[in-house]
């Protein structure tokens, strides 16, 4: 009798999974590929595989939500400018149908999202039942670029670090899965990537000067993730630290661990709720 | 000299779009395919291209969009059940990149859209600019069922016509390019579709016995789209009646007519409003 394999994906997730206790990213290498396929072919070709399970396990968990399952999926990306938040979105995402699908960017806050309590908008930003949501940035902005500029008091910032564990404690507990990816890319892959944006007409309208003056902050920013990357690290909404300086592994990581997620829910369509030979004798011609 | 080809696109559109007048769908057979490529592997190779097309387009679209530019797309997918509204948001839809994509599928209105004009839940649906929407069922709705099943007279259902009609030339003055879309499938095609999701497990989340009912209405229904699609098929929001029997053509049509709506905008990439040469002094290392 052979022991059951190890799953290689429940490896991956475990790879990528940010351990407990204090975190530095300097410890995780940017340009790494933890568990690749080898190479951008393979990855690709895995890529697309991983689409179709995608799609057939969404519709899954949308069938059960219509037979009022309330289970979920919530992706969080998060990462600096050109991390490739908007990359996997388009290449991981964009291979579930659409209307399975529900993708929040979050921008500086609105008036009256700013005169709510952070969260607020958050709450109203959640995927529905059988829909996986994907938060293209997320609550833990409130985290990061207040701490970097001085704008929040250390009190401030802890009891908003409990904030944001309740609330994922309470998501968890009412069926939504939360896969939590840090997009880590380094310095010197930010700067290829900000020229090459200045070199193509066709992306000049995603560039704003203004992320020149937040890369002076990089470190500070770096910091900043990592504090709140290890306060918010929990049980039911672990981390990932996906390195990014590589797109195609990066979408090749973050695929998989979406995949994982899906089919650790061990999902199946439900059961019919009427009489289906009735149903076909009611449709015979000329009805 | 040789005079500008027609391009084939915009026939496709005029071949299509209702002719102003009374509309009998008795007129218009769902298994024709009018300007079909000529087979399925021909339609899905130009789905496939023109889903590039749709991606780059929608980019550009947004880019304009982040600049000010109030232009958005709504596709309206109107059609009996299993007429394939699903089909088109995933196999013509889905080849956009997904936060560019804004799907709403309209079900029985809720306790709070019933209490209010039946326009409300419609208007907070509506695309941002830059965004695709696609609307799976839709206003249309209010003035078919209860027409249908008698449950409104005949002066209100004109003065919905009405409101609808005002609606939409606001929608189009205001940037909204409208693409109507009726689906328009045979009452055997859809006996066959109906049997086949009893047939297939997976798909039995899908079928509602009450579909079945809904077939003894179907001469009323017919005659319920034809009034509607007469009385509003407008110059700013014309109706196209797109033969959906075969699925491969229905897809490609839609892709097509959607291809040409956001062609016919013309758009280009936005300049760059930032000093390019500066952004890229400050990006030399080791900044």
């Amino acid at each position: 009798m052979t022991p059951a394999p190890v799953p290689k994906a429940m490896s991956l997730r475990e790879a990528l999974r940010v351990a407990e206790g204090p975190v530095t990213l300097l410890g995780y290498d940017p340009a790494s590929k933890p568990m690749s396929p080898g190479s951008k072919v393979k990855a690709l070709a895995e890529l697309a595989t991983t689409g179709e399970v995608l799609a057939s396990q969404q519709e899954m968990l949308y069938a059960n939500g219509v037979s009022g399952d309330p289970r979920r999926v919530l992706l969080v990306l998060q990462g600096t400018d050109t991390s490739g938040k908007d990359g996997v979105v388009r290449h991981v995402v964009g291979q579930v149908g659409p209307a399975g699908v529900s993708i929040k960017s979050f921008k500086r806050p609105t008036a009256e999202e700013a005169a709510h309590h952070f969260l607020w908008r958050i709450g109203r930003a959640l995927p529905a039942a059988g829909i996986i949501g994907v938060f293209n940035r997320s609550h833990y902005e409130d985290v990061l670029v207040p701490r970097v500029h001085g704008s929040i008091d250390a009190d401030t910032w802890a009891e908003r670090i409990a904030d944001i564990n309740a609330f994922e404690q309470q998501l968890a507990d009412s069926g939504t899965v939360l896969i939590k990816c840090f997009l880590h890319i380094s310095y010197s892959e930010q700067r290829k990537r900000l020229l090459a944006r200045l070199d193509d007409p066709s992306k000049h309208w995603k560039f704003n000067p203004a992320d020149i003056d937040e890369r002076a902050y990089w470190s500070d920013y770096q910091s900043a993730y990592a504090a709140a990357i290890a306060a918010t690290s929990t049980k039911s909404a672990p981390w990932h630290i996906v390195p990014s300086d590589t797109k195609w592994y990066r979408n090749w990581a973050v695929s998989q661990l979406l995949r994982d997620a899906l089919l650790g829910l061990d999902l199946s369509y439900p059961p019919a709720d009427f009489d289906i030979e009735a149903a076909r004798v009611r449709l015979q011609p000329p009805f």
